[in-house]
């Protein structure tokens, strides 16, 4: 089956003040069309931090250059697949595509499933794709705010039976970005017992999975004000670091890391680790760690980083939510009120994240 | 079996001038006796660059209400055994210990056989006791620059048949400190391609034991200098920092880094590890390191820390040396030579390894 000619129009941040009420609803040109693509009526999309962080000019300055049509937590439904699709992926069926949209394919890390390694990403928005014409064409990748997504079969999740689809669209980057470390560090076996600093978009997930990966979870976070969300998400201890750690040092095998602030003093939060623990970021910290080199050698201990999650693992992340019916706390709001919902996610409101819902499409609010 | 009357006779530090020749030999009281203890006459001690560090002053003043008699890499042949020791040593043995002296032997840690990671250390020298008639009496620990040494038989590993005692003692710590983390890291198995930086003291062991273990090994240095040395030694590779590290990225699982600087910039190495990599610090950095956070997420890499071995780890490095006929590169120097070996140490001069001979109790030359 060849390419559609579907209109494909999305919301584009075009100015400083994208995330302010300036996002404007355009047509747009999607990646030309290749045969291993697929293209997906979108019915759901989440806004994640770096939807955020790219709009407002916080990692740099908008580039126009760019399309900066964000979105990359993409619920939809399949409407085309191309004839070298060599997933099993048909038309109608409701699939998920996260914050990584290519890759080489070919090195071992794809082969093994492990896409989120490999060298040569291609990122749902505004990235380059690396192959094909979409290359030769030096397209730049356009995400979910949009009635329609096209890219690359191999990305695109199948959601298991019986979930929520707007449900599913933030643990395509926000989950996943959790899930992928609690399942590489083992939560719930060899890492027995979890923390979780930063009780928000993506900490929620992080207590939600950790404990039903069967892990003891104790959230942490800078004062008590998230503590009684943190116990309905099913964590079973707090630690209010204002408060200071007495009594809960050596108490977990890892830690998953959750926020983002410009500086991280990770000194804090070292004594909180068992020995052989694991301090893993998956938020982005834009100024160098500064990590003691005796909070390392003393307990034999480590400060890692996760970068998102590969198709496969995303899989697995639905797998889990399917058994153990976990229920994450999401927010809906029209794809239409985007302009009400960014300026929202700046300010702190999601409880824990923001959905856009594509009512034309189908989607429900 | 109770106490002996021995007369125990060290080298110490008594003030700034002890690695310029300053070291003084004298009586001192060895710890109190407890029925857990043996006594070893001294007949190899490795000079290690801790001993240089603690009684040059570079890791603070020499503080003279301590013993400083230092030296922890001490091979000897038992002499006296408590009655309650409950190791398979017996009279007559020869036996190794390394840097630490003892743990609080009941935590989760000690019963696994990782004591390296209790919480409760008593390294060999100058630290104080935390047990029993030694922590009651303040007593500080007083290391193998002597005639004998007395302390927890469970600290003691027996040294395997077919071994060159003078040559084991070196490994007690420079060699555990890059075993422990070849092995908790899998060198040669999950592991397959190991880099070490610094062709030094550690790092000559880790070229050996990684090549030992199977892997496929980077030496890696500042300049071309060691590039024959590391060769020698079985290295694969060789990387000169200062000639750029084009061609070696993604090339290595694990990273054993034993240089110890004031300051370390870690970014240079980053792009040496693949995805899932380790850098592992084993020398101790006075200066917090600055480690970026893209270099950590991007390929969910990481940085560590590894802190010397447990008894328990030294028998398996001891006994790969024998199973592999691990040759190391060891220069001797009589004990009573001890003012000329420590400058020398200073100087850089070993190649790789000093161990102080005790002639009088029969150590060999």
């Amino acid at each position: 089956m060849s390419s559609s000619d579907r209109n494909f129009e999305g919301w584009a941040g075009v100015d400083d003040r994208a995330t302010k009420g300036g996002m404007v609803l355009k047509q747009f040109q999607p990646k030309p069309w290749d045969d291993n693509d697929i293209e997906v009526k979108v019915l759901y999309c989440g806004i994640c931090g770096s939807d955020v962080h790219s709009l407002s000019g916080s990692w740099g300055p908008l580039d126009p250059s760019k399309p900066n049509i964000c979105g990359h937590e993409i619920v939809g439904q399949v409407v085309q697949v191309g004839t070298k699709v060599d997933t099993s992926v048909k038309v109608g069926d409701y699939v998920g595509i996260g914050a990584q949209s290519d890759s080489c394919r070919q090195c071992e890390w794809c082969l093994n499933g492990e896409e989120e390694v490999c060298a040569s990403i291609t990122w749902t928005m505004n990235s380059p794709f690396q192959h094909g014409n979409a290359k030769a064409a030096g397209f730049i990748s356009c995400g979910g705010f949009a009635n329609y997504w096209r890219g690359p079969a191999q990305f695109a999740v199948k959601v298991p039976d019986g979930l929520d689809l707007g449900s599913v669209a933030p643990m395509l980057c926000g989950g996943i970005t959790v899930y992928s470390p609690l399942e590489q560090y083992g939560a719930g076996t060899r890492a027995k017992r979890v923390g979780v600093i930063g009780i928000g978009g993506l900490g929620h997930y992080a207590v939600l999975f950790a404990k039903a990966m069967g892990a003891e979870v104790t959230a942490i976070s800078r004062g008590t004000d998230k503590m009684e969300d943190a116990k309905k998400l099913g964590a079973d201890k707090y630690i209010a670091m204002s408060e200071g750690i007495k009594g809960h040092e050596n108490s977990v095998d890892l830690i998953i890391c959750t926020i983002n602030p410009d500086t991280l003093d990770v000194l804090p939060y070292m004594p909180l680790l068992r020995p052989h623990g694991t301090l893993c970021l998956v938020g982005i910290v834009r100024n160098p760690l500064s990590v003691p080199c005796f909070s390392l050698i003393s307990g034999n201990r480590r400060v890692a980083g996760s970068n998102v999650g590969s198709p496969a693992a995303i899989g697995r992340m639905l797998q889990l939510v399917v058994d153990k019916k976990i229920e994450s706390w999401v927010q809906r709001w029209s794809f239409n009120d985007i302009n009400k919902a960014l300026p929202a996610f700046e300010e702190g409101k999601p409880r824990f994240r923001f959905v856009m819902v594509n009512t034309e499409n189908g989607g429900k609010l």
